[in-house]
């Protein structure tokens, strides 16, 4: 291993590569590890150039690194609670020189308007917590559970912030369940958050979606475009087209 | 042709297939007839052995006639405002001898709960009218314009009415267009009508959806299954199996 990796690795860290001008990340297994909806993500959202981008619970930092090389965005903030996963993220931009373009903020989501200002952003984009918080976690503190459930944050405050932080015709990306579509679509448009186009994703062409890709428009007229879904395999093991076209494979 | 048809037919009038049971329905070329979203929906919407069901603006009564075939429902009502349209309903019903579980009533659906009182039905279906009403229509009282566009009622309409016709717990089995679809979870939901399941239909493969097929359940808990797409076509001109299955060719 090249000695300036070292450098930035610490106990349990592994550096990933992101097949994307030659980034790479870090990431500790033990931990909570960015998965296919990310990447998804950063396929789907659109960022021109010269935009600035939030990311809300950015973890390590994977959507703002990616978006940096896949658009011509001009700052892109990545937003975090666990000190630790954003030490990561902010140790991953330095290795790979991104930090004129990437900052990684260490901070609560929820105050995220009042930190940075209203409509002080072009484009959010989130990956939230998934699941409720319900009963049945057994250890609500640790660091999976708070980037799978809604421990630190709710959907509704994520909706709540990137309103907020939006001007008028300002666009927010996310990924989240098709199981939470109808709650997800009522507390968008609460907060004027217009979905204008959505997309599932698919395991096989054959098989009902588990992730779903949205795009909202703040202030929007009402009028959706459901797009083909994204078929991740073609049979076990094998990528289907769609999903190297997102990767650049 | 056989001579009991020619009694059933008025000038202008076809018999067509259902390719199911024997059945047949009577059909205006000139005017509107019914399409594949209405096939579709008899396939998605489930009825249990003696459920009573509401189709919402019946046209010809393909709804009712279809589940009749397909379920073993114990009574269909289709409500039609189009006198002309109701008509051939009933000659359809009385042509397939199926009176005693079919029944058509001309009327007005914005008065279905006036007329049939509430908590009258398990089950009620609607294809309505997929466009607003709009400016640019040439003639808005024509057959197929009434069809197609919301001139008689809203999709606000089918909801309040469907949602007092139907009993906690009661189904609402609709389809429309994937670009309303954020409008119609809303309204739906103010009327505690909640999408338990969807599923979208495509052209092919690899094409957006045009059509979207919903379930609703009065007064259900917030949670919805976004099922795999329903694709038409294999290749130009060949039904793809999912329409096979659902025609039972």
């Amino acid at each position: 291993m090249a000695e300036r990796e070292q450098e930035f690795l610490r106990p349990g860290e592994r550096f990933d590569d992101l097949q994307r001008n030659g980034l790479r990340i870090l990431q500790h297994p033990g931990r909570f590890c960015f998965g296919m909806d990310a990447v998804l993500l950063s396929g789907f959202a659109c960022v021109r150039p010269g935009e600035r981008v939030l990311d809300l619970g950015t973890g390590t930092g994977i959507l703002p690194i990616l978006l940096s090389a896949k658009t011509q965005g001009r700052e892109f903030v990545g937003l975090e609670i666990q000190p630790e996963s954003a030490d990561m993220a902010r140790r991953s931009v330095e290795y790979n020189g991104i930090g004129d373009r990437v900052r990684i903020v260490e901070g609560d989501l929820r105050e995220a308007s009042a930190r940075f200002g209203n409509a002080s952003f072009d484009v959010v984009t989130a990956n939230p917590p998934y699941m409720e918080a319900g009963a049945g976690l057994s250890n609500p503190q640790s660091e999976k559970a708070i980037a799978r459930h809604e421990i630190c944050c709710t959907f509704r405050d994520v909706a709540r912030e990137t309103a907020k932080v939006l001007p008028p015709g300002g666009r927010f990306f996310l990924v989240h369940r098709p199981q939470r579509l109808v709650e997800l679509i009522q507390t968008l448009s609460e907060y004027a958050l217009e979905p204008k186009r959505m997309k599932f994703v698919q395991p096989y062409v054959c098989r009902e979606p588990n992730m779903v890709l949205m795009e909202c428009v703040k202030g929007a007229k009402r009028m959706v475009t459901v797009e083909a879904p994204i078929i991740v395999f073609e049979k076990p093991g094998v990528y289907h087209a769609d999903i190297r076209d997102v990767y650049g494979y």
